[in-house]
């Protein structure tokens, strides 16, 4: 239960060490859980719109390989925990090289849901039940 | 009637050309507008709090010379017109070599007032006033 | 002799305004630009490791309406103007409402080829054949 | 032995949600390590002139409060493990509410030191020394 979005690395994402620009990868992850959310009947801006925000509350990164200018990222997004009041995404980024994939990144964000008032508050449907089959799918994939 | 504003160019703000992006220049005539602002009594935060938005309508840039990491910029701003509705303010960026001046890029940026529904409104007391006194101080330097 | 990129407005993209931030155009007409050369077998990166960069020298962006988060963002390029030395990129910036299309933003980027030294330098074959192909198709385009 | 450094949050540093974007941490935790090896005598950009660069392996954050535009941030970073080719940096972000201080995010960063050719060195003299005076303070600061 996993998904895969391209990104493309932009000219003002590197740095001047000649690779992307390890700040970068934030917004990578974000295009990644989004598109991972928008395939699985979650479309984000309409669930703001609605009132229910999803504010990052921990993020983690670890870089194993630099990705460079111009390079097509890979960002797999998998959903890997859910309660009634955060989700967890688990991310790796890939560089296709031909055939072979190379492993670029890992990392996590944990979401929490808050209100317009930037409190927090309890996912609702049909939010919540679309999440929780996101979150059953992901367990039964490693279970298996 | 022009004020300075030093901002540093982080690494995140460099690209693999080795130098600062040119894109980060729009962050950098943002800091000196607001400090700009500030020291003449116009704090922008408050205000938006009020209801009072000042877009950006129109961006110009011209570089010069290149920026590099770690450098000072020094960012000259000035308010050389002012409606009842728009601002226009131009920057000159330079860096300090020693005792002397280098002109790295200069620009301008034309701002419309808005409401908080993103329509346009008219800039209203306190703030048209300070706003006109910056242009009446800036004609006047101009025109010395 | 025009070229069509698609753009999807990232959140961190957005601003406290609840629109896109008029700085995130920047990466969106270089996303567009280097599309439509890479069209058009101008591979930038292929030209910036053979040396020869293109440095922004002038940037002008007008803002017309607002792009929101996760909208598609259609950048159209154009190369207008090219001589042995500079290059100069027009953009207009759509966003689809239905079958219609709303005119967000327009602007344009000059760009001085540059080599690894950051000095001028003149732009060699077979780039300069090609950019060359593009400028006299443009004009055509115009003529017709 | 910590060092603080103030970072003032940019328009274009916050988004929709009305907060600072949580991906413009990665720039505020930057400019806390930078100011505070600048202050302890390793100055990052001579040093990677001279061939040794630190390049980030790991990212960690935990946001525990929104900071908003135009806060003044207070970076404080200690230097809490060195080796002879790693180096671990840790991060509390602080808002003055008056004389109170509220913590906003914590974090850390491991950096590893790489050469010109992005391949991993020995920190050399005089750098080796200097981070391991700081980290030797810092021991001494937390045993006590």
């Amino acid at each position: 239960m996993s998904h895969r979005t391209r990104v493309r690395v932009r000219y003002g994402e590197t740095d001047q060490m000649g690779v992307c620009y390890h700040g970068s990868y934030v917004a990578y992850v974000e295009c990644g859980r989004t598109e991972f959310m928008r395939e699985n009947g979650i479309h984000y801006r309409a669930m703001e719109e609605e009132g229910l925000a999803l504010a990052v509350v921990e993020l983690r990164l670890r870089y194993l390989r630099p990705a460079r200018y111009d390079d097509e990222v890979l960002v797999e997004t998998r959903l890997v925990e859910a309660t009634g009041v955060q989700v967890r995404f688990e991310y790796h980024l890939f560089r296709l090289d031909g055939a072979a994939e190379t492993l670029l990144a890992e990392g996590h964000t944990l979401l929490a849901c808050v209100g317009k008032d930037g409190r927090p508050r309890r996912i609702t449907s049909p939010w919540k039940e679309r999440i929780a089959a996101l979150e059953s799918a992901s367990s039964a994939a490693r279970g298996a």
